[in-house]
């Protein structure tokens, strides 16, 4: 019944390539199918003004898309002049889901900049940005503990993310862009390595949907997760 | 425990005070609590382009808020120079949440512009934006019905939102500002007037929450929703 | 012969409710007829760059008006980038216009920023927002003297607005809408309780002014002011 | 008493050479004392959008400064992104002024733009533009005149402008930068070459002004417009 | 003598990997040393306004940089809202070049995009996107030239582009970083396949050059760039 | 065979007027042909952030063209809100050729900022900016030395630049606007007094040139820009 002829609950394959990025202290390359994300994370040793003096560190990131990630060309946003709505809200999502893997008072005053750029998307790119964004940021924090710059590792635990929707009236776990353009209802579901929840964002799209659908799209999300949680361990 | 000494799953007084401003096709100022927003409906006889010849019509909405609303002031976005990803964030969601509530071909090629301006804020602003908003939207609606430019009433259901989090380790519901800036996690339920899903989003703000923890929240949310559903109905 | 049918030289109705916005420390709405403005001060205990170390404050103000305070909706100024040259001459007169009320040495190195938001709009929103701002900086300045944070009033008088123009071929006072589109000359006259001039905008908007219709504007505008003069007195 | 030794109803040197632009339909150099305001009037067979189908045509101004026609650098509009809002007061007071001088009527669908561009300041450079700006617009208007292109000529009369103020208690004219920086009270006046009134902007800039010395003010700038004016009829 | 240990007229190693991105008409993977550029070629059957019934078509190109791309973060600059003055020069400089190798009339009334984003900076990023970028249009042309929408093939000849620069008193081909960031003198070569100029770009940095040297760089260009060709052909 | 009756090596006539704008504290008006700029040099007392505590200056430029110097008007930069491209490149074009002539070292901690703008264009307009630019540069660093803020003159040599192109399939020095809009390949060369070389950019604006013609263009550039040092001697 899906486009990609995958079961309900089956998600697409994941590779996660480290240290693709010869400058950028963490790096890695996710494809969740032909979703591809290049992800680094640069480490400032200043925090953001208004945490000078309080001892914590801050993670944020930023997200874009090159002009022909996408089947027709989209305007670059540099060119426009500002950041799309979209693309606001995008990585404001991925800076609030990584920060709930990190203890910012470990981090001591400096901040992490996780880049994720979409090099190609076919539906997902949020949460492969979340989810490859994590291992760059894994990969920059163990540069700080390697140098004996924390004394202790901020960070908490696995975070990763995985979409979800209603798709021809039956749940779905990781849409490609297929299945996302048709959805009724869809969104992103954030977790950490432990099955905790960071983010849900549902959103119905056509078609409103009830409690039970609701509970239906957890169950799909919490195993999809657990592979990308695998996923990530196998790469680092 | 609550600041304010509400029991949990007890709502702030709502009140809607309809026909507020003289042009607009429909308007409402909504108070929850000591949070006001004033809404306006206006009606525009031209679709966006990219619905023209479409047959359908659009709801969408923008979003505001007075310098002083809040306890210290904030910068005009006007002065800024652009709207910043907070006020795009919540209008994009009223947007979606108000025309999850509307038949757009039955509207016909128009479009609705809902304004949502917060003359006072104490948390929840975005909450009574959609459920303010659809008051002033119904009213705009029912213009366009009584003088027969549209061939039967677009309107589908009510559409209400309330806040729901985890404050001091206790599902709450409708969360004012003392609340809403201590909470470990917090979101925003919309639903329709027969208690569907339209948008759950929630964030965990510096704690992760548990599947059981979101069952809670959808519970209160469902009856709090109902609450607001009465007062749309009483004000019309 | 007035659209309102008012007599050459009568003012609209005026009323002033103070204290309407919880977090300002000065507010009020006023109201001139259906024009309506929502005006709060704000202090802020650091003075503009240019006036560090020199023992001066400053008065500023920011004007702006709901997207459906008129008759047709105006396109947000916060979603177009910037703020329109109308809106920043207004909000350039109304500073000026109340700083010539305040001895700026008295009120020390602080800045108080009075916000001016049209929330209906019907003429004559350039006068209301002075003649409101000045009550809400008066409030404001209360704070100020009560806490014993000035060791004199800066307050030096009253300042008032009110718009003249020549109607019909005949000089009248506080136009309307209906009148100020339709008027050959009209402009705004700012004084002070005492009757002493701050500001003069004449223009022609159609037909030139001669020497003698600028006599009989100066005293329709005294006499309108001193309205405006002791409705601020009635309000305090 | 003047920094400059003049009469307190002396104007300072005025020339006008015209023809000094190349491109443009009319031109001309306008010095009043050190004050240089370079003015040009170019035709574009279209009138702006809210015209099309009037029969009505548009004259609009546009003001700049080169950066160093200043005693200290000024940063480059062009370079900050934006007009100033006293770029944008300056301009279209110059357009208003213009235009009150024609017959849109007769000018037909098409517009004039006058660009008025500061080549060196020394006080009143807007007044300069303005009785500059006019002769530019006549001499473009006489091509048109010329070649058929109207029927009647669209030039009403004379248009210029001249600055008046309180400057050490005294009514002035034609402030030069010393005294503007100084003045109590100062402004502009916009006149005919008939002695008719087309704007009146005074402004208190530190002492407000009694009606007595609004009066002294309309004698000093009615004798200096008609210098000017004789000035414009002596370079055409 | 060369940090990198090459001779002064050695090249680094090249390698072009077409077809890297799945939507677009053609693109490729530049890699010359450590410098990496991804390029995409985008069709579009519109010719810009400029063009519109001229039968001619448009070749334009756009720049960017991801944010880690180079040694230490960049600002991202969709996100800073404008294109800074570098980019905006090498992307008219990609545009410019690409065009001289194409026969706008014979490829109709439709534009193709050329986008270059680098991946990985180590100096020469503007000749690299002119070399990969080449490789994307030619690959985009082709498609057009199968599908029978051109009647001849709009391609003229190859285009390629090398830096040349005075290191350490010595004119050396194909800086990388450490060398660019040293060069007394340094610039960009663009040339076709047949050795004929498009473009000369050479600035003093730090030390102006003579007619010699100018003469020496010309021919360490000549060379690079027959390299560059020869890496195109094995490519396609 | 050139538009204006010149032999292929004969420059324009040149003037250049110094001290025409009285604030700057160094300034010429220069001609060539039917091109004017105004160039100032104002000094700043701080150097730019990335230079403070170096011990080294700047020298930085910017350019700017008054809408009516073309032919047909152009829209004012200000009013767009940003430069173009065209616009940031020339600037940058015109710092660079002016730092080359400057021994930044012994400038000290200062900086200079170098206007040139266009009151009338015939082609040619950024080498007759950097021509009159390093007068007005001269002119201010006299000021230094003389006043003794300098110990010794941080002016190394002239700077001057002249265009050259391909002209009816001939090499020609200094393009006016009928020939640059013609040309198959022009640019641009910026020398010093003794004949070194600064900048070279040519571009093949329709046809691609050979070695040879380079060579030819070069030795035009050569005696022009002596023609231009010695304007620059004969006027100081």
């Amino acid at each position: 019944m899906r486009p990609s002829g995958r079961n309900l609950s089956e998600m697409r394959a994941i590779t996660i390539e480290t240290g693709v990025m010869r400058h950028a202290e963490g790096s890695c390359l996710i494809r969740v199918g032909d979703t591809q994300v290049l992800c680094s994370a640069s480490i400032e040793e200043k925090a953001p003004p208004f945490l000078r003096g309080t001892g914590k560190g801050w993670v944020t990131a930023e997200y874009g898309m090159l002009p022909r990630a996408t089947n027709t060309r989209n305007r670059r946003e540099a060119a426009t002049g500002k950041q799309g709505g979209r693309t606001v809200e995008i990585q404001r999502l991925i800076g609030r889901s990584l920060r709930a893997g990190v203890d910012l008072r470990a981090l001591g005053e400096r901040q992490i900049v996780v880049d994720c750029d979409v090099i190609q998307a076919d539906g997902g790119t949020r949460c492969a940005s979340i989810t490859g964004g994590w291992v760059a940021l894994r990969l920059a924090m163990n540069r700080l503990v390697e140098a004996g710059m924390v004394s202790s590792d901020p960070m908490l635990d696995h975070v990763a993310a995985v979409s979800c929707g209603i798709y021809a009236g039956q749940p779905v776990v990781d849409l490609d862009y297929a299945e996302d353009s048709e959805a009724g209802t869809d969104g992103n579901f954030v977790m950490t390595g432990t099955g905790r929840l960071i983010e849900v964002q549902m959103s119905a799209e056509g078609a409103t949907f009830s409690r039970d659908e609701m509970g239906a799209l957890l169950d799909l999300a919490d195993a999809g997760v657990g592979e990308l949680v695998a996923a990530q361990k196998a790469a680092l």
